[in-house]
């Protein structure tokens, strides 16, 4: 089953080892939201090489990445029948390109966390080396022009703290949440001036709930004013918040407890300053969430010196 | 744009009211993730006539219970073309057979609180009158058979407690989670004696995570022993719960604050005391998550009189 723990672990093999003892006991591994096992699939063949995991909301988007990602690298399927998807359950989609897997994570931290869990062993299982977990994704951003590229410097709770905040055995665990700031700069150095966007490193904040955990005031529920609202988003403003998302704190506390470098790139869709509905046009959207992924290409085209 | 809060409202003309004075206010309302909207769509006539909104995780499984539940109420489309997802967006699937919707969720309590803000103002938007908001998943039980179907009396947080948490401008807000005991026990009445499997009535424990926020020893993180697992396990057994999952809570919750009918019906994949990995064959995957969507499909021809 391609065990990387029986193999003498270096400093620097860059293997990723995840932190539980108990997985060393298991005769098998079923990845049951992946539909992988370690039984049935040959995971170091299928997956050994992997060096990039860009995760992000839709299975669309994550489709339209693989493809995308495919023609910059070179790496185009001669027969044209575009990605296969990898999942063989409907919970995620999940894309290979050459060293990249694009695969999407639904939305909300309950969802990529169980994403990540079973990444991080497939991972594992797979030998690699060297990974790098990065998120791209839309979210709302705070006092900058919708289309702004945020890449995130901290990853901070509904109380601007950099913590993940979970229960277990019912009761609270704080986990920090740190990702990787080299990886964050090679990604701001990949943008070229000249583009018909900015981007800026800020922090992000991460919710359970986009309605009232996000203070608007347009969702079925809201016992808050608008006054309230206008003051708890100056507040995050003032600390150093710049977008808003679902996934940020639980990618970077996941990572950062299982050593993985980890990355997380969201474009605004909308100004919360401004509003709370959701209303560009479908052209707009389409070319704003290319974005992220405009960037990532060109930071992963320069990892492998194409 | 169908606004039913123009209309003199009555004790029990049962409509949807969201509790929110805000939504009066505006001019138009975009259910974003859904991918509809008040000046675009017209959702009195697409959506009003929907008694039963039906919830499930996965989309796939959603669709197959629009084919079934339409077979069942003899409504199946006579083009055999079967039914069409109504969401123009990926977030989620919905689709509508006669007074049914069939609607997927996703994972987790913020993937389902998104859907729940969206269709609360559908229904509100769309005039429907008496609506009940069901959501068939698949659970881990415990101290029952695999494959056994479990009613939600009371949906209760990791602590054992009746209450949806979530954070509000930047403060912890508890809500109740309170179901319709009428409807659970009309579920219950449809189930016949004799079938394959069992039905219980217990208390359904929902978490933010499906590994260490369930006291798993299977995922890529673990800070726990299998001593501390056994505990914690027993300790929810002793507290009445049946089955675990990742939305109740949350579904119970809006739909109280909201003048909702709720029910929760899951079917467990294994018994949580005896182990952690989910290992049904394929067949036995198919046939018990079969179980749940039996149960309703009975319930709503019942209501309907047929």
């Amino acid at each position: 089953m391609g065990d990387p723990s029986k193999k003498p672990r270096m400093e620097d093999d860059g293997l990723v080892f995840p932190p539980n003892p108990y997985l060393k006991k298991q005769e098998k591994d079923v990845l049951y939201h992946l539909g992988l096992a370690t039984d049935k699939d040959d995971l170091p063949a299928l997956f050994g090489d992997v060096k990039f995991v860009c995760m992000g909301g839709s299975p669309t988007r994550m489709k339209r990445f693989a493809e995308f990602i495919g023609k910059r690298l070179g790496l185009v399927q001669k027969n044209g029948s575009g990605p296969k998807d990898l999942c063989s359950t409907d919970r995620y989609s999940m894309y290979k390109v050459g060293s990249v897997l694009s695969v999407s994570h639904g939305m909300g931290m309950p969802s990529i966390s169980i994403l990540l869990h079973e990444l991080i062993k497939l991972m594992h299982h797979a030998a690699c080396t060297d990974v790098i977990f990065t998120r791209m994704g839309t979210c709302g951003g705070l006092g900058l022009a919708p289309g702004t590229v945020v890449i995130t410097d901290s990853a901070v709770n509904e109380m601007f703290q950099p913590v993940y905040q979970m229960i277990v055995l019912g009761k609270q665990v704080n986990r920090p949440t740190k990702l990787s700031r080299e990886v964050a700069e090679e990604i701001r150095a990949a943008y070229e001036p000249g583009a018909k966007y900015d981007v800026v490193i800020g922090n992000t904040m991460c919710t359970s709930d986009f309605y009232e955990g996000q203070a608007r005031i347009d969702g079925a529920i809201c016992d808050h004013t608008l006054e309230d609202k206008i003051e708890y988003l100056k507040a995050a403003y003032d600390a150093g918040v710049r977008n808003i998302e679902m996934e940020g704190t639980c990618l970077a506390a996941m990572c950062h407890k299982s050593g993985i470098k980890g990355a997380v790139v969201c474009v605004t869709l909308l100004d919360r300053l401004l509003g709370d509905q959701v209303n560009m046009t479908p052209e707009e959207h389409d070319e704003w969430e290319q974005r992220p992924q405009e960037l990532m290409a060109k930071f992963i085209s320069k990892r492998l010196k194409l």
